[in-house]
């Protein structure tokens, strides 16, 4: 195969490809990332690039405008390289910070606690650091080192059943008689039995920290815990890298098909690792103390973390290779925290019901619960649980990105900048942004509202396209009509920003696709959504969505507020609890083994249903004015 | 430092070593094995080589003539390498065979299966293949691939708590559909947890073998089994290759610590590897089919296997690093059986009371009686064990290898040729050989006849010295007399089979040791001989000893002789029934858990009852023949 050499400025970082790569995953060679948030799909238009030099095959796009063809701009995901080329990035198209800070960890803290109250844990991290005072062996007392060390674990720490490793036992003796038999024991769960991974000279006891992950489709979210104290130290985020393989898991496990599983699992450990590495650096905490990652996800991103096999996750009958990994080393995945680390993959439920929506089944409660509760998780792939302490039922509508801020133009994730909450005051349409910054995108709970303000205002109609003459703020741009929110400032001075008809459509599919799902699920169960007490809705979303605005625009029922709630991340909440609570590590498998899964895909109702609720707020729009007779007690 | 080219004829072998090594260790160095059986300490005349060629410092030994000296014949052991050289090994010198085959397996599975019936178990071994027919998926149900193999494992095998490597759940998806959903599972135990070590496409439940070793201090010996029928197949035995550093382990120990653990972990893992080859070549069995080698020892071996420091064990308070090590990945060690192959070393009590005791304990079955029992177990270092179903305490004395027929000029282990019984007919001394086979040696059964015959027909006294003019059988050689026993062919023409003063001393030093420590263990517990009704003697014997012939030499007191009983190599029987039945496993870790250890060596009582019975049978020869207060109900 033909090898192209590919320069790109300002870098000057040079890679070889084959011949027919696109540009955009030429970049990632040349690791430089780039902000692609449609997985390049080409529907972004976020990896504009300028080619200086050398021959490509790119595809027309509505995202370029004139001039910029005319300047030999391309996007970068629909550029196939055909010849040596120089390249320049614009500074607008380089992610500026792939990874950004979560500011609000603080609120996390508490919701998390509050949680640990209610289900009565007491304290017992999966990974625990324990300080021991031996007793020095005698002619009476001579037991091995070993028995010694773990005897007294065991009376501290009540596990029944403990191993250590053959590198720690060939350590032992001279650690033990260097320390005068003062040691800390780093003590991990895995499964049924405790290992002590480790022995230091000295107390160390309270440099006990974990990573928990929620590894999403769109991105990755990183929060670092004390496991003494059980605080959140800090949180970061990052684009998911997988995303250059496809917006959708689906893509990226046709991907792994074709190429093997490990690429897309390299691109996901460097990830953690750059949110791992970045949360020590930011806090002054060495990677030697960091003693666990705690992840949950999706199955697919679960089984790429591992190398798990996906090719039989995406046809039918949809089996995945795994859906409870074992405990492992970290390292044995290349994820780098202490060196003997533990990494836990939380356990899910079937192929599309992953252990992100277990630990959201921890985190609510649910499954303890005697009254019925419905959680659903809205993310690129939504989920619906129902159910109580008795059963638990489960299934997924591929919802698409657009709810998280993707495959909207200018969407974004919920971090500082982003819109996430849009009014009406009178005639004016404002908004509020996250950490009261500079706008810069719109983020989940902003694009809801203005979808709902839109409507309400007569902007757009029940099909989501606009009203001509409507407002003053409609703008078209070649040839597509668009809603001016706010201006940002881009080094190109201002830039607009908007949403257009096809990002409402993607919004209006998402919705459609998660309010269908729900509804067929209820009635299979021959329920109502009366007897629904607990509404939950997750999401990464900024701190709430407005509950009013998903009832406008048919994302949730009108059913009665006060059962309704806004649980936030719940896939992180649930492995916090996880990681700092042994009996939720016993819990969550629990929910794990009795949780059943109900494959709506493809069933005629389902897309029936799904077809009914195409519009704003659904076909039948006295359903949700008065109240539907599912909906009533 | 110096370095210094061996040349080795006839092997043509070439070696550079350090000045000042000895030429036993070059010869070791060069893979040479020599038939050392003294450990190199200039006691059996055995390393006898012929400098060529350069300088040597060799000490003076009475084991060499004059015409040898002449011939320029040294002690290999004895000879420090001080420029190069050339050497001739010969014949004789060689270890003809490394390896023996033990020609009488037959006879152990008899007894081993016996034992499992009186247990009461049933099959169970710690490593198990099983056939699955698992039902395909369907939309119905469709678990994941792992759990679908873990259930239908957990259904056969009614293990709680299972786990499967990332390696098997890797390539777990194609094995299944490959082999059409019809494939067999290896099946491990790791403590409390059993692990899925290996799923292949097809049947092979009949195709899983075991290596049972011995690791005795002298010899190694290893039997291969058939872990489904519980048969042995066949044993092989060989010199322990650490006995270049030292006779005893407590040379070996230092050696240890000067040089680190890892050069006697080699060599050991060298023998283990070699036994387990011939083992599987000789039977047409894949290694890959060896699915776990369960290992006995005493405690120094055991660390010497997993390469753990013994610093402690020589030092008062004589602590081992560990008693109790984790089955592990064979392949950790470097022992080359199937590639995810377990190894189990099981658990010793102390020290000085390894997990050959606790195997013999388990293979006697006293820990479950509700009358006392008494095992000793004749070795390198002599094990005394008391106790019952309700107590067990255990005792050690450094008696020596020479009733393992080491340390003995012409003494040999228990195989074809050896002379195992030795009696009298008139005036005449008569002798049986193992196999009938032309007389090559002394083993200990053959050995205790023969102190016992001389003693008898008063050709020695009771101090162990030759009578003069006793028999015309005493022949004088370099001012050592010997009595001469038989003669054996060698390359020079035949050569005698004899037995010398010292010979006789060093057996008195150990049958001293073993008796004084049985009887203060006694007294210390307030017990008579009386109290034991059953009184097992183990070790590596030929089929049995002469019980009358062990009581006149003062080895065993004169007690009952239905209650005494020979059980043979009880570590290689105990741990099969480990590898048999996952039974033994639990029970073998509660006599290790229960067995106390006393420390006699250097307590005053010990060596003052010690220096009592450095006669035949013993000072007080009265109270062998009416039979001593201590002795009597
Ligand atoms: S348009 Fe290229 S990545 Fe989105
Ligand atoms: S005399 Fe040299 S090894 Fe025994």
């Amino acid at each position: 195969m033909d090898q192209c050499r590919v320069v790109f400025q300002p870098q000057n970082k040079t890679v070889t490809v084959n011949r027919g790569t696109t540009l955009l995953e030429a970049a990632h060679a040349a690791d430089i990332t780039i902000n692609n948030i449609c997985g390049g799909d080409g529907i972004c238009g976020r990896c504009k690039m300028i080619v200086k030099n050398g021959n490509i095959n790119a595809k027309v796009s509505g995202k370029l405008t004139r001039e910029e063809i005319q300047k030999s701009y391309v996007l970068a995901c629909m550029a196939y390289i055909l010849s040596d080329l120089e390249v320049e990035i614009p500074e607008e198209t380089l992610a500026t910070e792939k990874v950004v800070a979560d500011t609000e960890a603080e609120r996390f803290r508490v919701f998390q606690k509050r949680l640990a109250e209610r289900e009565g844990f007491t304290s017992s991290p999966l990974v625990t650091k324990i300080y021991l005072e031996l007793e020095k062996p005698t002619l009476e007392n001579n037991t091995s080192d070993h028995q010694r060390v773990s005897d007294e674990v065991k009376k501290k720490l009540k596990y029944r059943s403990m191993q250590m490793g053959l590198k720690i036992l060939r350590t032992l003796p001279q650690i033990l008689r260097e320390s005068n038999y003062r040691v800390t024991a780093t003590v991990g769960l895995r499964r049924d039995i405790a290992e002590i991974m480790n022995i230091e000279g000295g107390n160390f006891e309270n440099k006990n920290y974990m990573v928990v992950v929620d590894m999403g489709t769109t991105t990755i979210v990183a929060h670092l815990v004390d496991a003494n104290t059980t605080d959140t130290l800090d949180a970061k985020a990052c684009f998911n890298s997988g995303g250059i393989y496809g917006r959708e898991v689906t893509g990226r496990m046709i991907m792994a098909e074709k190429k093997g599983v490990e690429e897309l699992q390299r691109l996901l450990v460097e990830d953690i690792n750059k949110l791992i590495e970045g949360l020590a650096k930011d806090n002054n905490i060495s990677l030697k103390n960091i003693t666990a990652v705690v992840c949950a996800g999706n199955t697919a991103m679960g089984h790429f973390l591992l190398g798990l096999p996906t090719d039989y996750i995406r046809r039918s009958p949809y089996v995945p290779t795994s859906t409870a990994p074992p405990p492992l080393r970290a390292a044995e995945v290349g994820i780098k925290i202490c060196p003997r680390g533990l990494l836990y993959s939380l356990p899910g439920i079937s192929g599309w019901v992953g252990s992100d929506i277990t630990a959201g089944i921890l985190a609510t409660g649910m499954s303890e619960a005697e009254e019925l509760s419905l959680l659903i998780d809205i993310g690129t792939n939504g989920e619906i649980i129902i159910g109580n302490k008795d059963w638990l039922i489960s299934c997924s509508a591929s919802a698409g990105p657009a709810l998280e801020g993707a495959s909207v133009e200018c969407g974004m994730r919920a971090e500082r900048g982003a819109i996430e909450k849009v009014y009406r005051e009178g005639d004016e349409i404002k908004y509020v942004t996250i950490g009261d910054k500079p706008p810069r995108g719109l983020c989940g709970s902003g694009i809801i509202d203005l979808v709902a303000v839109l409507l309400d205002a007569g902007i757009i109609n029940r099909s989501g396209l606009f009203v001509s003459d409507s407002s003053h703020r409609i703008a078209e741009e070649n040839g597509i009509r668009r809603f001016i929110l706010a201006e940002r400032e881009s080094s190109n001075g201002k830039e607009p920003i908007y949403i257009t008809e096809s990002d409402i459509e993607n919004i209006i599919t998402a919705k459609a696709a998660i309010f269908a799902a729900t509804k067929i699920l209820l009635e299979r169960l021959e329920l109502k959504f009366s007897d629904i007490m607990h509404f939950y809705i997750a999401g990464a979303f900024g701190n709430y969505i407005d509950v009013e605005n998903a009832v406008a625009i048919g994302l949730i029922p009108p059913i009665p507020r006060e059962r309704i709630k806004f649980v936030g991340n719940t896939s992180i909440e649930g492995a916090k609890m996880v990681a700092f609570y042994k009996e939720a590590f016993y819990k969550i498998e629990h929910i794990r083994e009795n949780c059943t899964y109900y494959d709506l895909m493809g069933a005629n109702d389902f897309v029936e249903e799904f077809q009914k609720a195409l519009f704003l707020p659904h076909t039948d729009i006295e359903l949700f004015r008065r109240g539907p007779a599912w909906l009533r007690a």
